[in-house]
Order: C-alpha cells, then structure tokens, then sequence
C-alpha cells in the first residue's frame, strides 16, 4: 500500500495512492475519513486492517504533505552507516566523532535526532538555518516507520516492527554539525527533515535491496544501494530498542551514502535556488529547492 | 509559584505548593481542573493568569509525579558545560567528543537529546538499560522550561521566553556514551531522565545564581553553582533558538558540574539500591533509588 497524506479542499487526510501515481483514495474509518498518519499507523498496527477507501479525486488537484506531518517524537537517524560515506565524511575534515582515518568506520551505530518541527513535504521549499550556516548539505536517507512497538527486539523478529517506509532527505549544516560536536544543532533547523512523497508499507518492499539515489540540478550525486548498509535495519531496530521502547510511528532515518556535498574537493555546498531530488527504488521522489 | 503534577484519588493533575510544602492547591482554568502542565504552561504563556486555586489537600496524600509527565518533544540537554567537569570528562576516557586535554572545553553548546518517555519523577526506581550497560552515572542539572516560543532569540530578550526552572538527573550509560559517539543511546534509555518533584516558575528564581548539589547514599558528590556555567542560559536559548522555533514546555537541561562517578579513580558507578539525591536552591530535592 501507498500511502500519502494530503491536502485537499481545505481538508487534510490520508490517502491510497494507486500505481498509476495520478489516483487517490482517501481512507476511512468506522465511515470517518483518517485525518493523521500517526493515528492510521496506531490503529493498523493494532486492529489489523479494516478500513475503507471512498470515492477516488485526482491526486493533481491535491497538495501532497510530508506522510507524517509530525512525528509523535524527534526523528532517529544514524550517521555514517555506509563504508565509503563514513571514509569520506572522517576526511572531509567536518567529522567530530573521528579524528583519523583509522577511526572512520563506526564499531556502533551512531545515533542523533532531529526535532519533529523539521519535517517538510515534498516540493516544500528548504534552506539555510538563518545566516548562521554557509554550508548546507544533502543526505539521501531510506527513512524506517515503526508499526508494532516494543523493547529488546531481537533482530530475527525486527522486521516484523515495521510498518513501511519513506524518503528522507537529512538536510545538514556542516559547519554547525562540526563546531558543535553533537550532531543535534546542525541537523535540526527549521525543514531540514524533507520526507516523502509516500509511506510505502512494509510488505510491499525489499528493503535490504533498494537504491539510494540523490540528484542537485539534475547531476547524480548519490546512487548507492542499501544492501550495503554497515548496520543493516534489523541491527538498528534492535540497538535501539534494547534500552528503549520504540513506538508506532517512529522514523529511524538509516544514514546516507557516499556523494554527499562534502565528500567533492572543493566541496559542493547547496546554494539558494538547487534543486535536491532524492529517490528510493519503489518509494517515489523527494524533490525540494533551496529558498 | 512552585507547581507540581499530582496523582491524587484516581486523578491526575496541577497545583501549587506551598511554602510550607506540605500543602497543595489545585489549579482551575474556567472551573475545571488542569490535568496537565503543558497545556499550563501553554495557557498561562499565551492568556497570562485566568486560572484558580481550589481547596487546598494535603500533600501527603497525593503522588508527586513528574511537573512536565511527557514533554511534547525531545528534551534538549548541554554537554559539558561546566570547566572542572568538562576538564573531568574528558579526561575520564569516555569523552567522545575531545581527544586531549586541550580540547575539553567546548568552543560552542554541545546539544544532544533525551527521548520524552525517559521522564520520571521523585521517587521513582530508575535504573540499568537492561544488561548493556554496568555503567550508570548520575548528572545533576538546572533544567529550563520555556514559556513563550520564539525563534532568532537575542541573549538580552532570551529570559523572557523561561516559563519556569526544575531538577534534572540526565542519567548516563557511560559505556554506551563512548561506543555510541553520539550521545543519545547513552542518555536515552527508560527512566534516564528524573524530573522534579516542582516547577518552579521564573519570577521566584535566580538561575544565574543557584548552588546544584548531588548525594549518592548521603555522600555529597557534587556541590558547585549556575554562575560557573561555560555557555549561560541567555546563550543557550540564542543559540538553540537561531534554527528553530522554541516552543512552550520545551525542556532544555543545562549540564552538569564537576563530581560525577567517572571523575572519581576508580570511576563510582550507579549500583543496586544506591539512593540519588539532587537539589538546587529554591527548586526542591529530586530523589530516586537505582532498581
């Protein structure tokens, strides 16, 4: 199934979206159109499926918003989990979590968050922090939804706390990444969580088989698969969870691979007017400007 | 006023203390009872004061919960934000954020996050992320409640956005801080995040002057004062405030002074039934025992 949460005649709901990209069914339950992606993924991971598509409109006379507009709590996501990616972020110089070549590839996950506030939909535009930043960066990520919560998940049984998932593109500051240390402040200004344009639910996607491709102006940039993850998502559901519940709803965005603006010599930092395209085999496109 | 949440006969809600802090008044907004402090801090921040106080209970009586049970999004706290603990950290071995002596002082607010179920209050058992860590540290701290949102916050108008001001215990898995790098699985398992047990609103405080003192067992471990932060709260909220928007009940906790278990040779870990005290001046005294 996938799904989209749109705007339409001043009303926001959920949607099907049919295969032909153009058809829109919105989805109801107990005869109320679902308002809320956060409350469609609670009650489809706890009652099991029993709700109705209506009358189908035209996906082009809707707005389509970010599938979560709003994330019950800040956005997990995992820093440098692939191995060239991680090698060209430790050189780049903007690594505080490694001062070496040596020390490049992580021997854990390394987790941060984004608020919820910074999540944007697809053809939002997205941009610098203020003044504060000269050098913002893309990162094409496959973003996971929880469905089924839970605590020491072990991997075996991860995938079975998945309900679907997204693209996501985790816009940072490097500069404000780099001086700060902890990642939180350079990757958590005002729509620097683009994601979209569809949650695609979990048994319609192999996930450890999906390419990563990242486009500015058109020139590919990024074009990498997730099977070469370093920490593959039943390993990342399981750290996770060891010490924590996670819950319906939760986004774990999985890190993003090599080609990102500052893995270029000089590096190739976004500037006002780019256009950033993301896409996953299967999970649509992302596309946002710089403002 | 010095607030607290409150579970009393089946329900749960707000009221003031008194200074005699034995007796607690419910709080009403147009004749009904405030079940919750976000909503509070909302109201009050945006309406100024319109609510009343109901007959009086004994405090006794009633459960002290955590003043913010559930903050709306994930509480924000500062590393290393005192000279002698930041000296203590980093030279402990588990900092993963400096690599010598001459870089333990941060240059700028080091952020990360605590998910909001880690909240408690006093009294609560708190404890081990499962069997991942042996290596639990407390860390006293002045947390900051904001009251009115505000983006691009100057240092001179940052104290007028403080709503109020609690005791935080920023729990810490000193192991996972450091295989982790980035801080958040380390200080973001269940029960990380003592809360409590009042809120004290900003009129009644001088954060810039308050002693913040922690027991383990009745030994005191940590004795030093706010004016002894690197970055003060003005200077956090600008900085926090430059990329997003704070919002009413966002929790920023400020960091820790010198006196934690691994600043001691050999390091003084949390064990089984080690009773954690912090108090901070005119905010109440926080206590919690290790399950």
């Amino acid at each position: 199934m996938k799904l989209a949460t749109l705007s339409h005649r001043d009303e926001i709901f959920v949607a099907t979206i049919d295969s032909d990209n153009a058809t829109a069914r919105p989805l109801s339950i107990d005869g109320r159109r679902v308002a809320d992606m956060q409350a469609f993924i609670e009650h489809a991971s706890a009652s099991g499926k029993n709700w109705s598509e209506s009358e189908p409109i035209a996906l082009g006379e809707a707005t389509v918003l970010a599938p979560i507009r709003r994330p019950h709590r800040n956005v997990m996501c995992v820093g440098k989990n692939y191995y060239e990616h991680a090698h060209e972020f430790t050189k780049s110089g903007f690594d505080s979590s490694a001062s070496s070549a040596s020390d490049a590839v992580p021997k854990a996950p390394i987790i941060f968050t984004k608020m919820p506030e910074t999540v944007v939909g697809t053809n939002t535009k997205i941009g610098y922090p203020g003044n504060q930043s000269q050098q913002l960066d893309y990162e094409a990520e496959l973003g996971v939804v929880i469905g089924k919560a839970g605590q020491g998940i072990e991997p075996a049984d991860a995938m079975g706390h998945v309900f679907g998932f997204v693209v996501i593109n985790d816009l940072t500051a490097r500069d404000l990444q780099a001086v700060h240390k902890q990642w939180f402040l350079g990757k958590s200004f005002e729509t620097s969580c683009p994601m979209g344009p569809w949650l695609v639910t979990a048994d319609e996607v192999d996930s450890g088989n999906l390419q990563v491709q990242c486009w500015v102006n058109g020139e590919l940039r990024q074009d990498s698969n997730t099977r070469d993850l370093i920490f593959d998502i039943p390993t990342l559901i399981a750290t996770l969870s060891r010490g924590m519940t996670l819950l319906p709803g939760d986004v774990i965005a999985t890190g993003t691979p090599v080609g990102v603006g500052i893995g270029f010599t000089p590096p190739k930092f976004l500037q006002s007017g780019d256009k950033v395209e993301v896409e996953i085999t299967g999970l649509g496109r992302l596309s946002n400007t710089i403002r």
